[in-house]
Formats: C-alpha cells, sequence, structure tokens
C-alpha cells in the first residue's frame, strides 16, 4: 500500500517531534535535527580542506570554495538520507554532491576538489561531525541546566525553615524542610552537571583502516604528519585532540551518554516528586503557569502539571538509550564494525536531543515553582506525632529505669503502640499524656517534653547539608546566564 | 547558541531518516512519518463523527465536512508538535485546528461542529490512532516478510543437496546442507509473521476517565451505546472491537511490540549469519549487487554487504524499543498515567518503522541472495574427516572388543586424538587409516567405511526437517504478492 | 584479595536471595533454584534413557537404572557450576557424574550406560530442561495469579458502587468507583494470565547440529524416528511436540519472557497504584497487615507497603530481561550461538523467579486490601464541583441562547473560570450560583441541577464496564484452588 | 507444588552460577555472593560501632564485643533473606540477630548494645556495604585486567610487523598488522581501567530522612558532629567520605555501573575479535589449550573458543543491567523510593560478578592467545592487489594525463574495475599489468610500482599508533601483579 493510496499527501516531510512532545522545540530541531547533523558533517569536510590549506596539501584558495560549497543549505537532506541506504552511512552521498558543489564553484580551476576529504574515510567524518554536534548540545544544555540549579539553589536558601515532612517509602518518616528537599535535587542536578562539564569531545581521524595509511601517503613529503593533522582539525573545530584514532573504542561515546542519562535521571527524580507534591491531596507544589499549558481536551479544570510529564518521560527513555550505546560499544568488531556502529547514530542523537528539551521545561519548572509551606506544615501534622518517636526515644529512653523486666527503649515502644490505637485525632493528646506519665518531671521538664514534641526541633542538620551542598557546586548556584536558549524553544 | 548563529539554516525542517538509513525510505516514511501520524489521528476523528452521524448523534452532513476538514494536508505537523507541549499531547491543538477548519467549512451553518471528538478524550484518539497505523506498518510489513519467506523457501528446496558444514559456538560441528539453513531461516521469520498476522489492533472508547460518561450523557436519548459506538467506530476503521476501555492495560501495545521483535529477531540472526558468511574468508554468500550499494568513500574495490548491516542495525535496536513499552506498562497508573503514556509512543513508531524497513531490505536480499556451493563444500572439507567422528563412533565402536581395559568408545577416542595430532593435510589419509587398523575388514567393509568418510551420508534428517518447517507454514511460501513496496521504497 | 583474607568464611554458600527480596521464599527457590535447573536436566536425560528403552535402543532395565542415577541429591551443583565454565554449559560436567553414578548402580552390567545422551546435544538437554522448569513455574504462579485475580474480582463486586476520583496525568479527572479501578487491575492481570496459559513448552531435538544426524543412525534399524523419539519425549515430559528442532529459533522463549513481563507489568500497574493509594495523604487503601511486616529500621510507627514495594520492584526489572532474551534471539548466529545462547539463562530464570515472587505477594494483597470508601469519596469531594463541570457542560450548553457573541459552550467556561477563581471551600456554592444564574429555572429544574452536580449521577458505564470485563476472563474469577503455594512461600 | 513434590529435595542450596558459567568461581563467590553481602553489612555495623566507642559515644569495649559478634559465620543468609520480605531489604532482620548475638557476647553487662546501628537507618547500612563490596571487587577486577592490558601491550610489541588485513563491514580494507589490533584492544581495556581507577565509593550517612537528626541528638553534647562521624567511618573502611548524604542522588552507583559496563564492552569487542580470528575458516588466532576446556558433549574433535564464548556473553548482559541502575536513579522519589532502591541491588551485584568474571577469563586469553602470522598473511593475500587501491590512487593519479576526458582518478577506477572482472587468481597479475599500461616507466619504475604493490608499504602508522596508545597508559602494560586471583578463580 503506497502513501498516496492511503492519502497521506506527500511523503517528502519530515519528523518534527509530534510523538516527542518533550523536545519539539526550534532550539532542539536547530541543535540536533537532520539539518543539524548535514551542517556537522558539512564543518568537518569544511574544517578539513582549511587545514590541508594551511598545511599546505591542497591548493591555496581551495578553502573558501570548500566551506562555500558547505552552506547545509546546498544540499537536500531526504535525498541524501534514501541514497544512504546504498552505502549505509551518509556520509557517502553527501560527499558526492559536495563534490558536484565544489566543481561548479571553483570558477577558476585551482583544483579545490583536492582539499575533500582527502586522506578521511566516512566513519571520520560521522564521528567527528557527531561529536560536534554533542559539543554545541550540551554547552546549551548546560546553560539550562545551571539555569535550573541557581532557581533551585535559590529556593533550597528561600526554604531553608519550611517545615514539611520526609517521606521513605511512600510514608512518613520525619520532619524535613522544604529547602533540604530543594537542595538535594540541586545536589543530584549539579553533580551531573559535572560530569557533563568534565566530557571530552575528541577529533577522530584514522582513515580507512584506522592506521593514516592514506594520511601517511599525503604528508610524506610535507613537514606536517598525520597527528598534526588531526590535532589542527581539532583545533579547527573546538574539539578535543585525540592521542590515537579511536574507531573501535567507543569510551568518548559511552561517556557522553552515560553522563546525559544521569542528567536525565538527576532531572527525572525532581519531576517525579514534583508530580506527587503538586496532586490535589498532597498540594504542596505548583508548575507555574503559563497559557495553554496543562490544558485537557476533555475537562476544562484541569490543570496538568505538563513539564513535569514531559521530563519524566524523557527520564524513562534514557537508560534504554545509553543500554543502546554500550551494547554497540561491546559489539565494535573489525576495524568497523558491521552493524553496531549504526546503531550508536539513532540514540546518540535521541539522548541528546531528550537531554536538552527536558533540560528546558526543567528550568523553566524550577524558575517558576510555586511553594506551599501552609500545605507542606499540614502534611506534616498529618503524620501525627508519632513522627518524632526516634527523637524522643533518643532522648527519653536513657531516662527510664527497667520495669517489670522491659527496658526503656521497649517502654517506649509500648507507649508508640498505645499511641497507634488510639484515632488519628487524639494521638497528640494520647502521646504526650503517655509520655508523661512514664517519665517523672524532674528528669523531664515539661518545657523539654514541649520541645522534644516540636517538629522544628528535630531537622538535625538540614541547613548544614544544605549549604554543604551549594558550596561544593559554587558554579551552578550563581548563574548569570540569561535563559538565551528560551526564545528559541517555543 | 542559536540554530541561527550555528549557520544551520532554517529549522523548519523535520528528520528524513539520515541517521537510521535502515529506515529512510519513502514507503516507510509514509506509513510512519509525523505525517502519517496526523493523517491517523485525523482519520479517527473523522471516523468518529461518521460513526456519530449514523447513530443520529450529530447533524446529518456533518461526516462529510468533518472528513473534508479531515485532509492532512490543511494541518501544519511542525506547529501542531511545538503547541503539543502545551497539554503534553498532539491531539489537544490539532483538535483546535480540525475545528477551525470545521468551521469555516460549514458554510451553510449545519453544526458540524458538534460530530468532532464529542464524549472523546485524547488519549482514545491517539491510542485508536496509533493502532491505525500500526496496522497499516503491520500489513505492509507482511507483504514484505512473505516475499522474504517465499524466497527462503525457495533457496531451502533449491538446495535441499547443496552441502556445507554445521556451525557451533563458531567452529565446525557436523555436515549439513545449505537447504536446512534457509529452512530455518525461514522457520524463524514464519513463526514470527504468523505471530504478526494473529495481533488484534483494538479500538480504544473510555472517555476522560474510562467510565464512558460522556458518551451515557450522549447516547442517553438514543438507541445506540456507548459500546456500540465504539464497535461502529472499530468496523468504520478496520480495527477490532474492544469489550472494554484498555486505557491502563497495555496488553496490545506490548503484544505489538513482542511480534516486531521478534520479526526484526529473526531477520537480525538472518543478517548476522549472511555477514559472516559473505565474509571473504568464507565466500558462501554474497549480496545481491545494486548500482551504487554497498560503496566505500575510500576504498574503491570494496563491496560491503549493506543489506545485512542495515537488517542487522535494526535487530539490535528492537530489544531496548521492547523494554520501553513494557516499562511504559508497569509504570501506567492512575486512570492516565504520568509519563509513562508519552514514552510509549516514540518506541512504539520506531519499531513499526524498523521492522517495516528491515523487512524490505530482507526481501530483497533473500530474494537476490547469491549462494556459492564450491566455496560452501571447500569449507565443508576444511573441517577434515573428524567432522564424522559422531557418526563413525557411533556406527563403529560397536563392532570393536575391549581391547587393554579400554572400550570401544575409548578406542576411537584415541583414534582421534592420533589424528588431531597430524597434519591437516594428511587428517584424512590418517584417519582412515587408524580405522582401517581398528576394525577387521570382516566387521567392517571398505566400503562401508567409504560410507562412513562421506559428508554426504551424515545428513540425518536434513530433507525431512526442511520440508516439515516448510509444511508448518504453507501461507508463508506461496506468496503471490509481488513487490508492491519495491517501488516505493526507494 | 582472597574470600579467606577478606574474612568472608567458607565461599560454598550459594546466594539465598538476599538482595532480592521479592523473590526469596522456599517455593520460588524449590522451582528456579540452581538445584530445580539440576534438577530438570536430570529429568531430561532420565525421560529421554526411558524413551530409549521403550523404543528398544537401549538394555531392557537401564532406565530404571538411570532414574535411581539421576536423583538430584546424588550431584553438587557448586562442583559442576565450576566445571561449566571448561565448555561452557553444566550439561557437560552433570553428564560425566551422571555416568559414573549408572556405571556405579549398575551392578548386574546391563549396560544402562547406553542410554544416556545418545544422540543428544547439549543444547537440547539444556533447552529442554528449561521448558520443564519453565513450565513447572508457570503452573505455579498462575495458581497466584487466579488467587490475585478472583480476589480482585470479589473487591470489584463489592465496591461497584464505592465513589471515588479518577486520576489522569495526576491530577481529578472524573467521578469514578473503586470497583471500577479493581476490575481494570483484574483486567490486566487476567488479560496477561491467558496470554501465560497460552504458552507452549516444546521440547527441543536437534543433536549437535540440528540435523538429528545420530538420532537417524540410532534408529536406522528401528520402527522409531528421530521424530517419533522426539514426540515421545514431550509426551513423558509433559512438554508440547515441536515439528522441528528449533536451536537457532527463540520464539519459544522470547514469547514466554513477553508473557512473563506483561503478567508483571500488569503487577506493577496495580501495585504501583496500591503503593499511592495507601500514601498517608491518600489513605483510600491500606495493605493487610502481618506480624514483621513493613517494619523500618529507625522508625517504630512506620507501616510500609512493603508488599506493593516488592511487586513494583521485580516489575521494573522485567523489561531489560525481557529484551536480553530478544538481544539473544537477534544474535543466535550459526547453528549454535558463539555467546547468545548463554545470556538467555540467567535472564529467562531471574523473569520466572521474580514473576513467581511477585504473584505470590500481589495474591496477598488482592485478598487482604483494606478498603477506605470514606476516604474515597473525601478525596472525591476535594476535587470539588468542576469534576462534574464536562457532564454538566454537555447536559447545560444546548439550554443556553448565544449571549453577547458566546456561545453556551463558551458561557460554561466563563462560569467555570469564575469558579476557579473561588477559594475552594467556596467553589460547590460558587458553581451551583453560577449555573442557577446562567440557566433559568424552566429550562433546568432544581432537582436536575441537584443530579448534575451529585458525582454519583455522572458514573457512566463503570457498572456495565465491570461486568463485562469480569464475564471475559470466567476462569479467572472463580478460583477455587486454596493458596498451596502459600505455605511455601515463607 | 511443592518443591519436595517435585523431588527437587532439600531446597535450602542456594545458587552457584549454574546458569552464569562465566562468573562461577570461587574468587567471585567470595567477593560478591551473599554471604559478602552479609559480611560487608556486619563490617558496616562493626566499623560503625568503633566510630561511636573511638568519640566516646559508646560504652568503652563495645566496639571489640561487636567486632566478634560479627563474624559473619554466625549468621544464617538463608534465614534473613527470607525474613527480609518484611521490611524490604535484609539489614532489619540481620540487625535483629546482630543485636542477639551482641547481647549474648557482652558478658560483663558493658552494654555494647548501645554501639550498634544507633543513628544509622538501614539505607546507610546497605548503601556503605555496596560501596564496601564493590571496592573490594573493583580492586581484584583492576588486578586482572591489568594482567590483561599487559598481556595484550606485550602482543603489541611482538606483533608490531606481523602483517595481516583491517576489516571493515566484514570486508578486507586496508593492509594491518595484528600489533595494532592488539594495541587498539589494549587501549579500550586500558581507557576502562583508567575508569575504573577514578572511581569513588563513598559511604553513606543520612539516617531515617536524610537529617541526620538523631546523630545530631546522639552528638549533641560531643565534640563530635554527624559529619565527622561520618567520615570516621569513611577511613574505618577506607571508603571516600561525602560531603553531604546521596541517599536520593545515584551518581555513586550510575558512574560505577557504568564504569563496569564500559570495561565489558572492552573485553567485549576483544571477544568477539578471538571469535572471528579463531574460526577455522580465518585461524589467525587460537585460544589457549586447557584441559577440560572447549569440550563439546556430542562432538569428540570439537575445540570450543570457550574463554571468548564467556566473556561475550557477560558483555551482552552488561547494558541492560546498566539500563537498571539508570532506570531506579531516575525512579528515586521521595526521601527513600518506593521500589527504585530495591532494583538497584541485584543489577549492581550482577554487574560486578560479571565484569570480575570476565577479567579473569580475559586475563587467561591475553596470557595464552596463540597468534598465527601464516594465517594472518594468507587472509592479507586472499584480498588481492586491489586491498591497496587506495594507495596506488593516491600515488598514481597525480601521474595520469587527463585521457579521452576522464582524469588520473577516473582512469585508475577503470583499472579497479577492470581488475575485479579478472578470476581471483589473476588479479594480481591483471592489475599489475593494467598499472603497467597505463603509467610510462619515466614516472613510475618498476621497482616503485613494485613498493606500491607491497602490503607493508602500506601501513601508514601502524606502529606510531601502537607506541602512542602504550605510552598513554604506561601504568596497564608493565604490571608486576602476579595472577593471585587465579588461584582462587577455579
Amino acid at each position: 500500500m503506497t502513501g498516496a493510496a492511503l492519502g497521506y499527501g506527500s511523503t517528502a516531510d519530515g519528523d518534527v517531534g509530534l510523538l516527542s512532545p518533550v523536545s519539539a522545540s526550534p532550539l532542539v530541531a536547530a541543535l540536533t535535527g537532520d539539518r543539524a547533523v548535514l551542517a556537522a558533517i558539512l564543518a568537518v569536510e569544511s574544517g578539513w580542506a582549511a587545514v590541508l590549506e594551511r598545511a599546505g596539501l591542497a591548493p591555496a584558495g581551495s578553502a573558501a570554495v570548500v566551506a562555500s560549497a558547505a552552506a547545509p543549505g546546498r544540499y537536500d537532506p531526504a535525498g541524501i538520507a534514501l541514497r544512504a541506504q546504498g552505502g549505509g552511512n551518509p556520509v557517502i552521498p553527501l560527499l558526492a554532491d559536495l563534490r558536484k558543489q565544489v566543481s561548479a564553484l571553483d570558477a577558476t580551476g585551482i583544483g579545490a576538489g583536492k582539499a575533500i576529504h582527502t586522506s578521511l574515510t566516512s566513519q571520520d567524518v560521522l564521528d567527528t561531525a557527531l561529536m560536534l554536534l554533542a559539543r554545541n548540545t550540551v554547552e546549551a544544555l548546560l546553560g539550562d541546566l545551571k539555569g535550573a540549579t541557581t532557581a533551585l539553589a535559590a529556593l533550597a536558601e528561600k526554604h531553608a525553615d519550611t517545615l514539611g515532612v520526609g517521606r521513605s517509602l511512600t510514608q512518613h518518616s520525619l520532619p524535613f524542610t522544604f529547602g533540604l528537599r530543594a537542595a538535594q535535587w540541586f545536589h543530584g542536578l549539579a553533580a551531573a552537571g559535572r560530569q557533563l562539564e568534565s566530557l571530552q569531545f575528541p577529533v577522530q581521524f584514522g582513515g580507512a583502516a584506522g592506521t593514516l595509511a592514506a594520511g601517511t601517503v599525503l604528508t610524506a613529503e610535507s613537514t606536517a604528519t598525520p597527528f598534526t593533522l588531526a590535532d589542527s582539525l581539532a583545533k579547527q573545530l573546538g574539539l578535543a585532540p585525540a592521542p590515537a584514532p579511536w574507531h573501535t573504542n567507543r569510551l568518548a561515546v559511552t561517556s557522553l551518554g552515560n553522563a546525559l542519562a544521569a542528567a536525565l535521571g538527576a532531572a527525572g527524580k525532581i519531576a517525579t516528586d514534583v508530580l506527587f507534591m503538586s496532586r490535589p491531596e498532597v498540594a504542596e507544589l505548583a508548575e507555574p503557569r503559563a497559557a495553554g499549558r496543562g490544558v485537557s481536551s476533555a475537562m476544562p479544570q484541569k490543570q496538568n502539571p505538563v513539564l513535569s510529564v514531559l521530563i519524566r518521560s524523557a527520564a524513562l527513555q534514557a537508560p534504554q538509550l545509553l543500554a543502546q550505546l554500550h551494547l554497540a560499544a561491546a559489539n565494535f568488531n573489525d576495524e568497523r564494525p558491521d552493524a553496531a556502529w549504526h546503531t550508536e547514530w539513532p540514540a546518540l542523537r535521541e539522548l541528546l536531543r531528550l537531554a536538552l528539551g527536558a533540560a528546558g521545561h526543567l528550568r523553566e519548572l524550577a524558575e517558576g515553582l510555586q511553594v506551599f509551606p501552609a500545605a507542606l506544615r499540614r502534611n506534616l501534622e498529618l503524620a501525627g506525632p508519632l513522627l518524632l518517636a526516634e527523637g524522643v526515644g533518643a532522648a527519653v529512653a536513657p531516662l527510664l529505669a527497667e520495669k517489670d523486666g522491659r527496658s526503656g527503649k521497649e517502654q517506649l515502644q509500648d507507649v508508640v503502640d498505645r499511641t497507634l490505637a488510639a484515632p488519628s485525632a487524639e494521638q497528640d493528646a494520647t502521646y504526650r499524656h503517655l509520655l508523661r506519665e512514664a517519665v517523672p518531671r524532674g528528669a523531664l521538664t515539661d518545657l523539654r517534653l514541649d520541645e522534644l514534641l516540636d517538629p522544628a526541633s528535630y531537622l538535625g542538620q538540614a541547613a548544614e547539608i544544605s549549604r554543604r551542598i551549594l558550596a561544593a557546586y559554587p558554579d551552578f548556584s550563581s548563574s548569570a546566564t540569561p535563559d538565551q536558549n528560551g526564545a528559541n524553544r517555543g
């Protein structure tokens, strides 16, 4: 059955993210779309021409011709994608088109064609191009990620004393502060951000089999060597130099994937918490409102936490994509593998795309998050007085003499059990009463008992932990970067 | 950094498969691209209008207006994708545009707008639309898959007696036939195909919370019920009816994903075998040649087995995509989940796309596969006479009396060990000599010994197994379907 | 560093599930542990001896000797596991030990050794043994799964009228019933159960290369054929016959894995819902209490929903394990692969183990689930009157004349917006007031307005959907099977 | 059905690796088995007691009592695993048993019980214990990994001039050396090893909710703080200090998992190459022989490359296990999650186990790998003279004048095409003849043509690349460490 038969109209359209709303934005498309891939490939070929000309290995003036011919707008991605089936990668058909463009532009016949792809292999070009694309994307991503951490740091400070309840295996555990929660969100994101910042994006240059054979011939009578050419290309493109070809060792790719997945994991943890905390029954948080966001097709009153939904949807996809990259690495047989390499490209690109998309939404979420201290307090109180039983026990057990063969600790467990047996509304009074009964005032004043039963007195090092976390990542909490991505994000 | 700053030109382009050559074809794009998604959503809305009008629940004539408004070409996928971020799914913005189109077309004011989306929720529409898209894709996929199995069945018959060597853990195991290998390839593919054929593509209709509340109100004074409307929609779209809404139970999706992954797994097994068998050192097979295929950017003499590389690249991606679908299912919380649903869409679409792309290449591979019996035979002989040791042992051991405390079986192991110690070129003679030495001619004639040392005599049930396999799937070996997809495949 | 140096004491201990509490039970260990694997391998070898003897292909009496020698207690799993490194699978060393046992037991020298493994290969034995183990495990699993569905069906009936709120993207959507939620839980589980029931567990018999060569020699002068022997083995072991060897086509394995993952997915969806609904802020459900369950090491008052935590922990692991099985299938090169087969075993066993473990906990959860109708009602009321806006709109919009250029639908959206602007506590009154203001009593009586504002009036087909679901799986709601597994579960 | 009914005998046995031969060894069991987990948990509790006593926060002498009570041999892992279902983790029941042991050993009543677990939560203990176990395992793993890299470095040097053929997409690409292949194997492994060396294994201490509340009370009247206690514990156990609790931020876990997966990926790439290169048709390599290794249950002459099979089987499992860790991280909701944490444990342990098991086999493989230069040369020659076409073209094209409108490059492509049309055996002569015909002797001497047609002249920088790679990781090529693990490996 053909597309036409199905009434689908023209099939030349590309995919624009209809099924992946988390990353459907102009910025993401500009940095990671097929047009960006094509531009990156052309940038590598063009950069190489410049390197060759500078080294005296290509005719004077050829780099300028190639640069002009390498304008991405001259090429048809759809046609190249289709023809890529022939050789299995897009570099081969693109090269053919590039040669034609150069030939046409080389009006004075300087032989600019000699500057194209000489002594490179398609893996050199595609690996380097994807590193270039990744570097650009990670740079933009770090901008949004730091926007988010800066906002979270501000929340941590603002809410250092905002009481709430800690939760463990879904149940209330101990008094907590919203400030510490925000600080721990910051912690996860900043640590992942630092991992992203430490990534290397190395240039690839090995030639057809990874021996630099053609490059050796090319430079035979030159002061350049294949290694100096590779270093020049790295410099030209702003990539890291590579001491040796890495065509069969994919640590640069898996490390990149792992850092992206870690960032998405940290974002996913935050989104998951926000999704719970903004449920109507909990109501401790709300996402920032924006026109047209959170609407439902059927329910006029609903306000969905869409930013968190989108972020979480990206986070749930990252682990499988990273697995794909590692699976490729483990299957990188021979000097160029028989399929593994091809499985890297879409997984790597999708990870970049999800991370960048999610980071933009996360920044917006963090910058506009609405916090409701009263609800945080209400849920804390819902937990009842036994939330403080750990602290009470630590303070009171040593004051109790053994009684009927039961230790102080055991007596307090009895108090807890009896309190649990009372109706919720009476547990406060019951717990205080039973404790008062158990310990003579001489050992424990009413004032001290009040203090023990005040959640604010049992926050441990919440403030100090927050402070330490923020101090560990100073460059993530004082971002002066305005949201330049925003305008492009849509 | 913006796209413009990077010199990427217009960012409105969509992705056309530059990084996924296995599925970069007009057919795949027509059936699975964003435009196809949009068309499927519109087909559901349009089908629903028809159902409502027929049931007397929408004004007469409204279905025709909606159908006309629902022409996919009227809509801008990129704009809809961008606006989908607001509600988290593409149905919501598309609906707004559809309403405008209907309003504009409803020149006579029959109130056609009342036929749009009434009592549906966006999940109803998107789930049903993806089932529609899946059904179309699986249908086309089965065409190519049966083309491939038909070709494999022919190879199995043609090469029923073509001797080769069986391989186990990379080493030679026993004599084999290429016919049986082709039959087992057929077996894997046909069994997966049958699983695909048995899939259900159910319609989804539950309304905002899965209670059919709005539908109940809608049909309150009608002879229709929400259930009869759902059945009509199924019929209208050629989908399976569903006894109840399945909005939170994703078995239809995971079963579909599993069948697609199984088909890709069977294809991947074949491609992996072909990749090995067409290596220069093995040379038992070669892919069909085609102009421009298999070329290298650096090595003029290379002929890469690109069809198999592409197929294998798809097969190595399927498992992770299927994991994504199951992970979504396990996280389908509440009446509509807070992210899991959103992670299903891209994974399901990518599986469909890879399967359809790979099936086309597999058909071409199977139909044009070049088989080299001489090479098959040469590699069989390379294995030396010990390849027959199992059969020789079974026949000869019972003929040997115990000797020096060693059983017949142990004596034969000695023969094997002494043969292995001889140079390869002499193993044939050595083995025969040692056997002749061990067994008196009275117990084993020279003729019988020759027979035992002829690989063709130790093929067991190779032919019968092939016959049984082909007989088990008659509809997969006599496809009369010409390759209609081919023309569109590129 | 050695174990001794680390003070770890004896290293002969095996793993007992310390890090996998969901499946740490005697029943799971008995059905899936290494001892069970060993027993299954021995059962295959023993069954084969019986088949051979019955076919006159092994000495009379040999099956009994082999059966006696095949008592699992005679073997040392740890030693066999260690020696399995030599050949890459456990059958090889186990066979060596079995031969010794048979030799020792064959006191009268009937030649029982001839009945062992004759014409089999280790893949025949291990594939068949794992199918046997899987069949036993799935059988036990279905017992627990039906226990769970029966309990859920009872909840669905009991709570058919228990009002609660439906949730979508974390927000309240429409009135719902707990009965329908239980019915949908039942739905997911029963559909997955039916998929499990339809599984085939085929016997594997192909010989060293899948040609049945040795079996052909063995049966040369017999009325038996390799195919009849395979069928006899299937019958002997209670497995499904296989029309042909499936050594390189793993659909039986991936289908099994997919069904297990689907069951775990359905269980995971339920557990995820229970985890949310039993949170203190929601409190609609509570897990059954049991001595020692749900305790915390630090917080004396906590009662964790441990059953759901364990079930969800299993569900989150299944997708990756299934991916492993499909990845193996796609890499099943040659007649026996060079690693893929080995990656199947642990993944398949772990899936069986997680599914059985989770099913036991799920049964207990379903049978003892505490439902709190008052809390369900409270959370429904929390949603405010706008939860009914969809239904009110459908009923009221047609009654409104256009006013100031705004349609009835638009006027009602204004009412919704104005209601949303009121404080929560006043929304009920505000909404009613604004509606009353908008529609004259003539068009809408107070009684009808009351009805429209009663959540119980907007349940759509909740009851009928439940009824249809239960009716579709009658054998899953009337399990007479007592919890026989329970005693062994611990 | 019960285990007894199935005749499985005692079910108390644990798993010993029957289905995971790659890691079935005493060393792996000692470092990663359930007994090792239990020992690590006890080491944490015991280390904590020492920390408390030193800080004056537990009675003098209590650390010694706890240390004595913490001997792993005193505990029953199976019983603890079963009881772990109650609270969801093994720390809770183990603690109960530890308290009993301490109580029994505290003969003089010093109150040693006060030193147990005070102010810790079970996550503190289990997270820290798994870091301890991971640290020990990674240490042993690095020993084997460096043994392997040292052996590969030696192969790289020994075979710097051993000619072979480079392969790309399964086809021959250019002349290569086995030395460079070994150097690139070294490269992948050493880079992954360096990543392993840079891992941090941080201590975890946060208390019940991550606020250090109990620790704050505990140290209220002491010079110690919770932070100094945590640092002391890190020192005591040889772990890294942590600036703040990381209970909800799992970067330490995902980074560990990623490094293990990367090491397994590098090992898998090597194993995959060895599996191919040791195939009978290729025969360039053979695994080291050892008694009982590589045997088949059915084929007496087979010698399977079992080490590589086992290594590859581990490498194919790692990606999914890493995905599990990242999935857990993304789902780490609240202050302790409702299932995600529980899914980390088995995945992390299995990754450690596979990596350690594979590293041992890889070391043995690398140290004993048999290299066959004659076969490497034969396969190089099989490629025919066109393997040199790239180099010939680069040297000869500039010498050719345009002819009949075809450039030098195009004329050479004609030569290639005509050579390809000749029978294999004649391609050498044909290519030389056609080249001789195309270029006058004045421009290209016979001597220079000979040189161009000698593969050894077209190795580019093979030797220099190898040298650079080895120089980049000096500590990975001069391991003085004897194989201490070997003795324990079995």
